[in-house]
């Protein structure tokens, strides 16, 4: 009879805490580190961060794959994929911290922050007269469970909140709008947008040069998603010519983003390295349990991917 | 028989926006406008912010001063004051706008922003592993009505916060502390404190060098409230020595802060200009047609002062 174990496989996050916090939810669990499987017909469920070429086809019995971060576009995108259950990790931990990097860059810009930047620097008293939240529209692309979480915690904190999702959805204190048309009014009404669409074949520049051109002069752009979403080139020369003001940017299309890319240049542009949104093991565990304990009794994962859809 | 006036003054607010929002709530005040004041006899409210000496004592009929703003301490320190209520604002629109700087300010710090920025300038891709939001001890030295607002929205968002103030509190999240010792010890736990004191002959320059020096090293200050609770030569020493990391100040010893100030020389400092709260009439206002109907009424007006307090 084969064994119930779980194989690990990321680069880099940290094997031994996630062993510990798995351990610490499923005691019963037999978690194994790769390179050290043993038995390959032992392993029911794989956590992991991408992984080699061929790593699933070697588990006769895998049930879960449960992928070790919210975006699933590089997992989705193989072609080495077997026919078991997909899921992502979404963790309360990992909402509080997305959210509170949307709620630092929108606040930054509602603010006027970049301008109190620039007179620190001068050395100059320059006062700007606030404007209350409410009057700040702030356009969240992408209603997931981070991007629901994101604008959420905006409302809340009083700003006018516009959302935007391929499928519809209702989240208290937040217009949520869809398709194509839905985009072009979030586009057009929003001082800040905030992107947190999944990246999949059909999203992939889903804000080109004609989408940005969509939004007033001076608004501001925040990507916290992938770096794909957005045509780099046509937001390098969004931002050079002013109809883009400012852009805060965790995401690019190449990680880490080369030396030589004109966004380094651009003093409108701050840049964070990919690290909006991390996965805490000993918070995210709990999930990746009972998605264990459900898919034993023959019940769907938690955050289950649906491979048609991408995400 | 005098009249129900109220006397409005301030050289920096808008007379004719607040003369609007006081109206839309309560339809019978007749507001008069500094100089156009008709007989003084009929005034029996005053909304203003710092008007010239001798100011009240114009007004026979004088049963309540509002103070345009939160902050009382240049009203209580006058010596021309006559015995009368006084209050100060506080609506919920400076409640929130204030908590988003807040928020702002600390996040920034928790999420490692200002190493981002530097690298940004830099062109460099600069990771630092994310700290979650419960690691993170941020004390909150005040707790009125902004900083009970300030420190419950930071635990809100899963912060570690820690409060201090003269009476004690109790908000939900947040562990209250009184008295010297609580003080001393908000400061030495922190790794982000954040000054929301009401300015009182007792409270000037609360923070001096040996209470900085009780903060960890690293450790970093916001100061929302007045700049005279911090002894700005102690603050600069403390920041060049790197004692402090970090300091965000919204408001000075002398506002606008003099050219020649070394604070602006320093580049571990954001410098903002005095705009961390203000009032927006339409807001406010529902609170001073409150206190008015609340005194014809023959009872206190909201947020009253307590001028043997200085609060």
């Amino acid at each position: 009879m084969s064994g119930d174990a779980l194989v690990f496989y990321s680069s880099v996050d940290n094997a031994q805490a996630w062993r510990s916090a798995l351990i610490a939810e499923l005691p019963d669990l037999d978690v194994r580190i790769e390179p050290d499987v043993g038995n390959p017909a032992d392993i029911r469920y794989a956590l992991c961060w991408t992984p080699p070429a061929g790593f699933f086809a070697r588990f006769p019995n895998l049930q879960l794959v449960v992928n070790l971060g919210a975006g699933v576009d590089s997992l989705m995108q193989r072609d080495d994929l077997v026919p078991v259950k997909f899921a992502r990790l979404n963790d309360p931990g990992m909402e509080a911290m997305m959210a509170s990097y949307v709620i630092f860059a929108v606040t930054r810009y509602a603010r006027d922050i970049p301008a109190f930047e620039r007179a620190t620097r001068r050395g100059e008293w320059h006062y700007i007269h606030p404007r209350p939240l409410f009057e700040i529209k702030v356009g969240v692309l992408g209603l997931g469970e981070l991007g629901a979480a994101a604008a959420k915690a905006l409302a809340a904190m009083g700003y006018a909140v516009w959302g935007w999702s391929r499928s519809p959805k209702e989240i208290p204190g937040v217009t949520a709008r869809t398709g194509r048309e839905g985009l072009e009014r979030v586009l057009a009404e929003s001082d800040i947008v905030v992107c947190l669409v999944p990246l999949t074949p059909q999203t992939h520049h889903l804000l080109g040069a004609a989408e940005l051109a969509l939004m007033p002069r001076g608004a501001k752009l925040v990507n916290v998603s992938r770096g794909a979403l957005v045509d780099e080139a046509a937001l390098v020369e969004a931002l050079r010519s002013g109809h883009l003001a400012e852009a805060t940017l965790d995401v690019f299309e190449t990680e880490p983003l080369p030396k030589e890319h004109p966004l380094w240049s651009l003093d409108n542009v701050l840049i964070t390295p990919h690290v909006a949104s991390i996965t805490v093991p000993e918070l995210a565990a709990r999930d990746v349990a009972e998605s264990i304990r459900r898919v034993r009794q023959g019940l769907p994962p938690l955050h289950e991917v649906d491979p048609r859809r991408g995400y």
